[in-house]
């Protein structure tokens, strides 16, 4: 049975300040909790249904996880869901250097607010192979419920850091940037660069432009009349395209 | 100054029942009400803050359009929005054809449950040239609020017709589909058809087996973990890839 002090802290995860304070978030369902203990999460807590935990009792053992069972209603309580769904897990936020120089292909998010974008921004990355999106200090927090649930397990797997773009991009500067822009050079007539990053802007301003002066602009040709692209479509359009023409 | 009956016809077209009986909607703010206007959406009725009267003065004169002035405690009862946006607009649900035989590019959703979802697919078709975006039936409905405003006005550009996929697939058998998914020839290895159908299906089940058996599955390649790509995501990719290798 929980505790009420359980129970407590367990919903204070749902706010920020004390996702900041713990280092810990929540993920729910019997979708992406397995999926996360399998990409190696570092799982705190799992508190679940008795049927939950006899369908995966081989996952739990296989990580040396063992799950505290509760009821329908504990579950209800702990949930930051409408329909509640068999498991919660108390995850460690990952701790990763923030001024690493980027290898390969990466991400920066310049001010992306939305959760559900970033949630679907990092998913796409992990399907394209990028190991690392660095987002700029006001984009939306990685660790709230709603972007945790639209990462759909590739939380886990990216390495997601919070840092100064300006800075990261000016101490590596060979390391090119290309901005997905309005004006700029047609991403057709683009390659994959080896090692580089792209720069996603928010959707209400686009990339600042202290960080633009510090881009290459690319832009989607457009063929209608749409007045702009959403940020995680015009970041998947980028690396599939890039993907196709290494 | 709003009558009761108008306040309660407005917040009735929250609701799909309603809308489908008086076939029409209502979309909101100072973004989306103009973008509609000017894309020839079929205005009902305005109902506008003073100021946003003033400031659009020109453009209601272009289209012969009267807003009726209202104040911020009238706009907030019949917004559907946590914060209310100046104006909102009643507008006529476009009728079409619905077994219309498709042209050029057309896209085809099965089963698309996500309001959001639907919202950019019918942006970024109309970003794309994609003229009519064919839903199943049981895709969420276009005119709920939260669609209409992930739009960004598209939903005026775009034909979306509701109708059964499979009688329209057969009823136009020179019209090849294409089905994005998990399996199937590799995107990077097609060519823009100049005459066909990308169908998406829903994110839960994919494209459903009868519809999959007239399709031709492409696959978006994978590089990294992801267990699959958001509905749009794919949509997009695809649209985009196209586009650049006609």
């Amino acid at each position: 049975m929980l505790s009420k002090a359980q129970i407590k802290f367990i919903q204070s995860l749902q706010r920020n300040k004390f996702r900041s304070e713990y280092q810990q978030y929540i993920a729910e369902g019997a979708k992406i909790v397995p999926e996360l203990i399998q990409a190696g999460a570092k799982i705190v807590q799992l508190y679940a249904l008795p049927e939950w935990i006899t369908q995966n009792s081989l996952l739990l053992e296989q990580h040396h996880l063992v799950a505290e069972t509760i009821n329908t209603n504990e579950l209800a309580k702990i949930s930051a869901l409408a329909a509640p769904n068999q498991v919660l897990a108390v995850i460690a936020i990952p701790q990763y250097e923030t001024n690493i120089a980027p290898e390969g292909l990466s991400i920066a998010l310049d001010a992306i607010r939305d959760p559900g974008n970033l949630g679907t921004l990092v998913r796409t990355a992990d399907w394209f192979g990028v190991k690392r999106v660095y987002c700029s200090t006001d984009c939306v927090d990685l660790y709230n419920p709603k972007t945790v649930q639209s990462t759909m397990g590739s939380i886990a797997r990216v390495e997601v850091v919070y840092t100064n773009l300006e800075v990261l991009f000016v101490s590596h500067p060979r390391v090119p940037v290309f901005a997905a822009d309005m004006q700029g050079k047609s991403l057709y007539e683009t390659k994959m660069p080896d090692n580089g990053i792209l720069l996603i802007g928010s959707e209400s301003h686009g990339v600042s432009p202290v960080l633009l002066s510090l881009s290459q602009p690319i832009t989607i040709p457009r063929f209608g009349d749409a007045e702009s692209l959403n940020a995680a479509i015009a970041a998947s359009i980028v690396l599939a395209w890039w993907r196709g023409n290494p």
